[in-house]
């Protein structure tokens, strides 16, 4: 049976997250759905990550294995007929080893936050940024940003339900660039590791908003770091500006 | 009774276009509802342009007249109150003289035209954008664009239930811009004019697309104006990718 690899897209907004789930719309149900559509099922696809319910995807990454050999031009064709309307897209697929895994050959994942910075509500970006009105120091939460990089512990960042069997990670980057946006400034975080925590990534851009407001110092930051303690944590912020960007692998899977 | 200009940004998918409409959710219901929500009714508002079903707003511009003396920032903020969960947003309000119009005073609009350069669906930019899968020759639709610049008869890009006494219209900009979009390369059309006739930008689209594709040349366009008859038009757009991006007055409105 070919393997092949699935370059995923998509708003988190419609759906309980990416694992399928009894009742709920699910990611990963949609996509299930679809194949089932191209060859008897069930079909059950592994995923780089398992983003939460109202996290987005740029380029979520999972496998299936399929009976017949499909050209992956046509299979990308094919499934998104079939994910219509749901705002889910396959943007690329290619044929992999059988041996190739989407989520235990991953070495690296990166994801996107996106602060929208203005006072009224956002209309085209409605559920796609986190809107702040206050005014953020950007400097202020970089500086912040570089007391997390590199190895720690990071149960202050962990969720509690978090099953990852140690809370020691390697932060390999945390950058905050101002962009200039459809719908007035952002703020973006761009976050990668070889693997997170669960709620790592909005547990961090909660507290660094905090002190991008001034409330917190970075030194704080780092005592909250220090602490490992959960309760030392800021606010987690909200799913709605956090993207799966990209998954990175040893070697091109995409081309 | 003090007169308040009002900047409005919104989604046009949920709305049947800006004008009221019995039974059918309208933009202008919805300010016009949360301004009730303020002072008792009922409010009549004139917008600069009446944007269709599905079209966008970045910068839409309606004047209302209230009994109360405002503050602009605090009238926006009740406006945009008032207005959740609707995707309108008040992003700036100002004082302005009682002869003040924002239609009859206006004496520029610009439009903006998004297309998403992509095979896959859209999913971030769902209902935003005009998707198209084959490759278009931006520089071949700026040449045939060129050609519609100025003072002509546009007859031809009028729909045939356009209300404006004539159809001789100066076409100031049609500028077409590539550029790196969110979800992917993006093909921008920037058109700007003191006034429009009804479907003109999406009848200039829509045609330019077929040159964009390599099915007409400049040169058809060229006689496809000069026919001044609408059967020489090209398809009409979908509105999904047009947006009124910005209404100009001879003086500074919002600071």
């Amino acid at each position: 049976m070919p393997r092949y690899a699935l370059k995923i897209e998509y708003q988190g907004a419609p759906f309980a997250g990416w694992q399928r789930q009894k009742d709920q719309p699910s990611v990963q149900g949609a996509v299930e759905d679809a194949l089932t559509r191209l060859e008897p099922g069930p079909h059950t696809i592994a995923a780089a990550g398992r983003t939460d319910a109202g996290v987005h995807a740029l380029g979520q990454v999972a496998h299936c294995d399929l009976t017949k050999d499909w050209d992956p031009f046509r299979l990308s064709e094919a499934l998104n007929y079939h994910l219509k309307p749901a705002p889910v897209a396959i943007v690329a697929v290619a044929q992999v080893d059988d041996d190739w895994h989407a989520r235990f050959s991953a070495i690296e994942r990166q994801y996107l936050f996106r602060i929208l910075q203005r006072r009224a509500p956002a209309t085209h970006d409605k559920g796609q940024v986190w809107r702040i009105g206050h005014r953020l120091d950007a400097e202020a939460m970089q500086t912040a940003a570089n007391v997390l990089l590199g190895r720690h512990d990071f149960t202050t960042f962990r969720s509690s339900i978090c099953q990852a069997a140690s809370p020691v990670k390697t932060l390999d980057e945390l950058r905050i660039e101002r962009v200039d946006g459809f719908s007035g400034p952002e703020i973006h975080f761009h976050v990668r590791a070889r693997s997170f925590l669960h709620n790592q990534v909005r547990s961090f851009v909660g507290t660094l908003e905090r002190v991008g407001a001034g409330a917190w110092t970075p030194e704080d930051v780092r005592d909250a770091l220090e602490a490992r303690d959960r309760a030392a944590c800021g606010p987690v912020c909200p799913p709605e500006g956090l993207y799966l960007a990209r998954v990175g692998y040893p070697e091109t899977v995409f081309g």
